[in-house]
């Protein structure tokens, strides 16, 4: 965490000062906003504190609920929405008060006694190191609150206007707030009192029911819900003896139960398996009374049995697997003629089964991914080109999560006398891990993304898939970290410069790369406005292949070692070694020639470059950077 | 962290519910308090932060300063006091906010070029393991906003009455509120204004120069003042290559420095040796103007320059070393004979430099010590004796670190030719690591600390020192963690208890334990008043040998899986098993036929006992416990 640059931080450093439009930030909606966010949920909110550190850009987040989010449905949090969380700078927080799955349990009917369960397998999460992050459980509510708490700290002071519903929009074809909302007061004295508002954008955030989805004309194409689940977060008594494990039970006669133990050390959630759905049913199994449903899974238990003393939240749903046909308001016809002025995030592009804990998860990242494109647009970093690629991106995810869904809810859905073999659950949940533990998505050759052409410099950095940290030494305090967790959610693009075998200070590629970096017209760096930092727009980091104590600082191309702030000091932070035992070169399979390895502000691989390349380099930068400050 | 079992937590799960003192606790300082603490600093504040945790009693803490501190003086977090931060629930947030100290480098002058400083040698900060909490550095302020959050979160919502000057106090011989304290209004319109507080007991933290140390007739001695410092916090360019690192620099002629990067990557402090201080200079030197501090570092670090650009905070003084002849209001004729009833911590105890980084957690050890012990005593839970424990064990801390602190500043302060061998500095500091870690404490044999009589059992225990936490897997949810984390604050004392080789469920000593711990009359256990939880005085956890895979939790005896909350929810919490290829019993030294450590709620080990030496545990509580409750 850096601070007390532009001066003495007596307090906390994570409220940042205000700045911008958070200074003076009129209390109520105004009639123009940049970006108008509709839905405080985890894809809102994400983007709204991601949006909330570009000062200049208003950015508002309108939700029909009075207040706060007191108790949500979604509660599986992903390793990569940890490593998110990092990002924002809660991780350690929401880590300490969640729920950490370390291995789920597989429940199978007795072959002797098929009337009682036993205990099948039990698979390790996480067992090949997917990420150094854990895999969590907590309430969705408590999600909210920390990107509450970010957005408040931001400079820009954001905080949701609640009480207001989205009810229709309008898209004109020209003037600098296209966008006209219409809003209705949904809380307070004068709830029903209709307004508008006018945006440059918009983001609808506004859940399976999406009425910016319809607002924009798209549809929900998908399978008809045939299975029913109960779902209840409740404090019992039991004698099941891993009711604190995640697991799935299979029974031989009474359907199954997914077990999702939760925060606090009591607490758990269990899906509870109501069966096929007739098709005359019209929604009647939506009103199975919650004793039926606890019996149900007193029947799953046996032998154990199941004293539920407090209900904390229950639900019963029917399964639907729903994807829409594009996440934004351009039609296929439009498609390269104009630009996107409405998205859609999250549940509002994807439904399906609470089961694989992902819908959460993946919102976030639908709101991560927009989040920062819009800000770069509205700053005039970026061309409004690059607003095309979010629908392009996170569709095919929402595809993949989709298929991935009906895959495992099937499984889970089926009767152990169906399965080829008793472990086929187990052994799916296993080969599959790396989808749900939300490190599959790979983003295609894009503006924003290269061809994976020099791949092989640096293995263990997929290009369009996340940057996966490992370990380096920082020079200039001696302290071993993640080269990753520096990935601070500020809206800039990284350049890790990983250096060839040359020691600092020699004449070698690195410091020629280092010189054109800083000195090239066509370099990335000079599009930073005068003004700035030299690092307010990226952030580039160097990776010695030495360890730290054999690394003098002082023979570091002054380029990896930027003036910031109003005093102009040193920022001796982008500077490291490798860890010995645990060298990254080794570790992520990157040439000892040297190689650069561009991220996006998501944490996204974009390119990967030998140090030569300055020209290809700059020519990614070319098409997604507006303008170019030649003097700097 | 554990929450929940009252019912759904919507919120943040550290905002305990507010119970006891803090329903409608009176903003105004009320006339009778059961504790009135003298000053916020980091003894006062830990002691209010853990009294806080005790509903029934009225703490109230007064400051002189109208408001919360801006900048403190000390910044030195020993791996200690970080430990004790976790135990509090806030080290994860304020380690990624500090600097972490991870090496030392000495610097000398050059052999060649006498003028010149090199650097002479880097040693590793804890290389030995000495706890698995890192060495940080973050200003006192800070660590006071955590104690004061953690406050009022608490059951009594306890917050610092700023504005409040202690003047005097006067003991009686009887009352319920012995302590009559005069305090007079120092901030507001009411400025000046006097009033009387009267308490149960009165806890002075009120720094160097406290008058409730005078008002209860300690005195200071030692040695007088006689080597001048200057200390500065300042944001700087320099070449000075390691300027982020923790550095002794020696140089040929012109003294010495001690530089402590600081939090946020830029801010540093440097001691900067003034020399001797001649008798006749009646404190003269303490006007030594700020450029001469820096113009006198410029020539320390020669051949490297210092560009002072922003000053926090700067002083200068001279060193003392005094420690007062006791730390309560019971002078030696009347030991034995009564009650303390006031007692002092910290600085008001004991004067030092500040270069070992020691004041600051000495002081947050003293307020821990006092504070429990209030706790128990006032709430009934033992008798006044307790109380008399603290001067005996706190008095001894303080005079070795004074001793310390004599030998680390002595050498400080010698000239390069000084010493026999150039690396002595830099040995001295490697060989003694421990102590300034904080871990050097051991309490001697007392009411609360038993003989080493089976310290064999647990050689990694050392009766006396705080619990060196080790990893075990916790059963129910087969998270592997360190036992000691779950130590938290809460002014319970832990018994852990480590099986033998038999399997949980087996006929074995440690299921006769569990028997006569949760059923024998003379058990500590049946202490615990009627219509609380079974664990609310007492934490017991079990560990058996075996990994968690092989522990049956429906095996393990029911008194390892109390009962907890209105629901009776079973706490499942208590049982682990060792960590394949990192196995506690191995780390740690522990006896295979099982033994029992018996830890305070300081976190110091007070007992080792055998699994059957019954007798000698009931022996050892019924000293510290006042009553028994048979019926439980």
């Amino acid at each position: 965490m850096q601070f007390h640059h532009h001066g003495y931080v007596s307090g906390d450093p994570r409220i940042q000062p205000a700045a911008g439009t958070g200074i003076d930030r009129p209390e109520q909606l105004p009639d123009e906003v940049d970006v108008l966010i509709v839905g405080s949920g985890p894809a809102g909110m994400l983007a709204a504190a991601q949006l909330a550190q570009f000062p200049d850009i208003t950015t508002r987040i309108v939700e029909r609920r009075g207040g706060r989010l007191e108790i949500g449905q979604a509660d599986g949090i992903q390793a990569r929405s940890v490593e998110t969380f990092q990002a924002f700078g809660f991780a350690e927080r929401i880590i300490a008060e969640a729920y950490r799955i370390t291995e789920m349990a597989f429940w199978r009917p007795d072959t002797e006694n098929p009337h009682n369960i036993v205990r099948g397998g039990r698979a390790v999460d996480d067992a090949t190191g997917i990420s150094e992050f854990p895999h969590l459980i907590v309430n969705q509510a408590r999600v909210l609150d920390y990107f509450a708490e970010v957005a408040a700290h931001a400079p820009t002071r954001t905080t949701p206007d609640y009480g207001w519903e989205f009810r229709a929009l309008d898209v004109a074809d020209g003037g600098d707030h296209p966008v006209t909302v219409t809003l209705v007061r949904s809380a307070g004295p004068d709830a029903g009192t209709e307004r508008t508002v006018r945006a440059k954008y918009v983001v609808g955030c506004d859940g399976a029911r999406s009425s910016v989805r319809a607002s924009i004309g798209c549809t929900m194409a998908g399978d008809k819900a045939n299975h029913a689940w109960g779902v209840m977060d409740v404090l019992a008594r039991t004698d099941f003896p891993d009711i604190r494990t995640k697991c799935a039970i299979q029974s031989h006669d009474g359907g199954s139960i997914l077990l999702i133990p939760r925060e606090g050390g009591h607490l758990f959630r269990m899906y509870v398996d109501l069966g096929v759905v007739p098709d005359d049913d019209n929604g009647a199994v939506r009103n199975t009374p919650m004793e039926q449903i606890i019996a149900k899974a007193n029947q799953i238990l046996h032998p154990y049995t199941l004293d539920v003393r407090n209900i904390a939240w229950h639900s019963v749903y029917e399964v639907g697997h729903r994807l829409t046909d594009r996440f934004d308001d351009v039609v296929p016809e439009q498609l390269g003629s104009r630009t996107p002025r409405v998205f859609i995030t999250g549940d509002a592009c994807h439904t399906h089964s609470a089961k694989a804990g992902q819908g959460m998860n993946v919102s976030m990242q639908d709101g991560f991914n927009i989040a920062w494109k819009l800000g770069h647009v509205l700053e005039g970093r970026s061309p409004a080109s690059l607003l095309a690629t979010y629908s392009a991106e996170r569709q095919v995810v929402a595809k993949n999560l989709i298929d991935f869904d009906k895959t495992w809810s099937t499984m889970m859905a089926k009767k152990p006398e169906e399965f080829d073999d008793p472990a086929e659950l187990e052994d799916f949940y296993v080969r599959t891990a790396e989808f749900p533990a939300g490190f599959m998505t790979e983003y295609a050759p894009s503006l924003i993304t290269g061809a994976a052409t020099h791949q092989g410099l640096a293995t263990g950095f997929p290009v369009g898939k996340r940057f996966k940290s490992a370990m380096v030494s920082r020079v200039c305090d001696t302290n071993p970290m993640h080269l990753g967790h520096h990935a601070t959610a500020d809206g800039r693009w990284r350049i890790y410069v990983f250096a060839d075998r040359s020691p600092a200070g020699a004449a070698s590629p690195v410091a020629d790369f280092a010189q054109w970096l800083s000195t090239a017209p066509d370099s990335p760096l000079a599009a930073t406005p005068e003004g700035l930092d030299a690092d307010a727009w990226f952030d580039v980091k160097v990776i010695y292949q030495q360890p730290h104590e054999d690394i003098d600082i002082n023979a570091v191309p002054a380029d990896f070692k930027p003036f910031v702030g109003p005093f102009e000091l040193t920022d001796y932070e982008k500077v490291y070694g490798t860890v010995p035992g645990d060298d990254i070169f080794e570790v992520r399979g990157l040439s000892r020639d040297g190689v650069v390895v561009v991220v996006r502000p998501d944490q996204y691989v974009a390119n990967i470059l030998p140090l030569t390349a300055t020209a290809e380099l700059a020519e990614f930068f070319a098409r997604i950077l507006n303008t170019r400050q030649a003097a700097r």
